[in-house]
């Protein structure tokens, strides 16, 4: 039989106070930078979400025909198998021509205060808009989306159901619409959720240790909100410049939105959610490895130079940001008709 | 209150007698031509399919780093929300390259006899090997893709669990059988199989009366089996050649593969499952509408002027083969590594 002393029993209550102390104070620091997921979708502006309109815009990211050619969806940069992004340096599109930047990651972007990495969309439905008029991306037009669209019945029902106060539904606004409500559901919970939410064992000591050295070292000062990121714009290299090769002097981020001289290789934080899992980073996709990304941030934004154990315990903090995918059921899409207009791989002069 | 009279009930229940009859005289007919699908995954040679090779070849059926660029996946070109095909002439592929022939609905396909359209691979296995080599469509090598899948543990783990027999379980054939092990589970009853398995209510009459046409017209002769075709090789332009917008001189079709030259612009009878939604049509790709290619098939392989009523009953028919495609729930893939080798888009000269 084991006997079991007082004074033991008092020191273990005492430690584990102590112990829970510490991830009290940790976690109500961290709530001052940070909100953890909520669980329900995400009310959007002007666009309430309702089943119909998901399932039409699910059906809408997943369908290559809303690309000239018929080869490119939503999905194909913003893959939901591999992190909600394509795991290019930059995506290939329309007449295999590069993309100028990065595909960032659909999942829980809803919580980004605005899109791409120049944030020139104010919202998702505002950013649907764009890839598919990109030359290098999708190369369609609104007409040409709408007379695919109507041409499908199919189509043609599911967007009066979606939108059913309105007596010609079909329009490439309702089109965005639909997409946006859809992915606003693509929301992915964590490990570093469930820590914020009270679950003390939800991340690794290495993890928490790696939070408290992200907080420390000023990583948390533009990586914040529920996206760790996502929500305000900063000079890539604000205290260093990285090398032509991660900042390439072609791309002078927002300053092509706002045409002004202080946001010249200005660009939004990268908001961090899965970032584990979406390499390559930085919106050149220049640098394939995480500890390396995470280094180059230190040197160039905080003018700091981490240790090996600091980076590895961010590093380790980050991975603790990689989410749970929910369940997406592959949809059918409707066959095409005879009034669907054909697809062309065909690649206009500009 | 409704009078009935005996002579009537009499009279009604010899027609249905007579009805039913035809029905099952027809069934009969039919049933020495075709069969319908079974109910379970077939076996496949030589390739035991388990719960775990099936969810591996989902896995790598919906992985575009197979590619060399990173950017196709099986899926890509039989893409499963739209009728296992891509619904393109012919493919688009690396380097925005176009295929030489008419993608092929994956769906259903374990039951052709071969595979691609002149035969050339003995079975899915076979044949999922094609594609990923072909420099026009995913460019990479059995070298690339090992190196690929090696990189990355969570797909290790699911070719030991695949293929727990073998020490050294990532192999380009075992990649290969995996496809193969998922791709036969990609089964579509129809409308078509519920009626040949009994079921008189489950095609419309105008489909039966196409399906009367279809046999008595002379199709089934070629488009027979289980899939309505997919199990012989016959000249396109038996009767009389198509034009060359159809038959493009250029494709010798099975003259390629037994160099023979009988097998001159000799084809496989496509498979006729989901015909309707797996527009355009022919090894071409250049015929889009259904009523169309059943017209081209009738003078070019039967010789025969169908009436415009009998066209409309056979495309009805072919309708009633459009099944239900199983419910596939969209994977999440492994995270590439640091050893994972990066995705090329360049275009390599022959």
């Amino acid at each position: 039989m084991q006997r079991i002393y007082a004074p033991t029993l008092t020191a273990l209550a005492l430690g584990l106070t102590a112990q829970g102390a510490t991830a009290q104070d940790l976690r109500a620091d961290a709530l001052d930078y940070f909100s953890a997921l909520p669980s329900t979708t995400p009310a959007v502006h002007d666009n309430p979400i309702t089943p119909e309109k998901i399932a039409l815009g699910k059906a809408l990211f997943f369908d290559p025909r809303m690309s000239a050619s018929g080869v490119f969806s939503c999905n194909s940069c913003h893959n939901l198998a591999t992190g909600g992004d394509d795991n290019l340096e930059t995506s290939i599109g329309h007449g295999w021509q590069k993309g100028p930047r990065n595909a960032p990651t659909v999942l829980n972007a809803v919580f980004n205060d605005a899109q791409f990495w120049d944030g020139r969309a104010a919202d998702l439905a505002e950013q649907a808009k764009g890839p598919v008029q990109a030359g290098v991306e999708m190369a369609n037009t609104p007409d040409n989306v709408i007379a695919t669209l109507t041409s499908m019945p199919q189509y043609v029902d599911w967007f009066g159901a979606s939108f059913p106060e309105q007596t010609e539904p079909v329009t490439f606004d309702n089109f965005a619409k639909a997409i946006e409500a859809y992915e606003a559901t693509l929301l992915t919970p964590s490990p570093f959720d469930a820590w914020l939410n009270g679950n003390d064992d939800a991340m690794t000591g290495q993890q928490v240790a790696g939070l408290q050295t992200f907080m420390d070292a000023g990583c948390a000062s533009c990586h914040n909100g529920i996206n760790l990121g996502g929500n305000g714009y900063y000079p890539f290299g604000l205290i260093e410049k990285p090398g032509a090769d991660v900042l390439p002097a072609g791309d002078k981020g927002r300053f092509a939105v706002t045409d002004t001289v202080d946001d010249e290789y200005v660009f939004r934080a990268a908001p961090l959610r899965n970032i584990a899992v979406t390499a390559p980073y930085f919106h050149s996709g220049k640098v394939w490895d995480l500890t390396t990304a995470v280094e180059i941030m230190a040197s160039s934004q905080l003018g700091a130079e981490l240790s090996e154990g600091e980076v590895t315990d961010i590093v380790a903090f980050l991975g603790a940001l990689t989410g749970e995918v929910p369940e997406v059921v592959y949809p059918i899409l409707p066959a095409e008709t005879a009034e669907t207009p054909r697809p062309s791989g065909a690649v206009l002069p500009d």
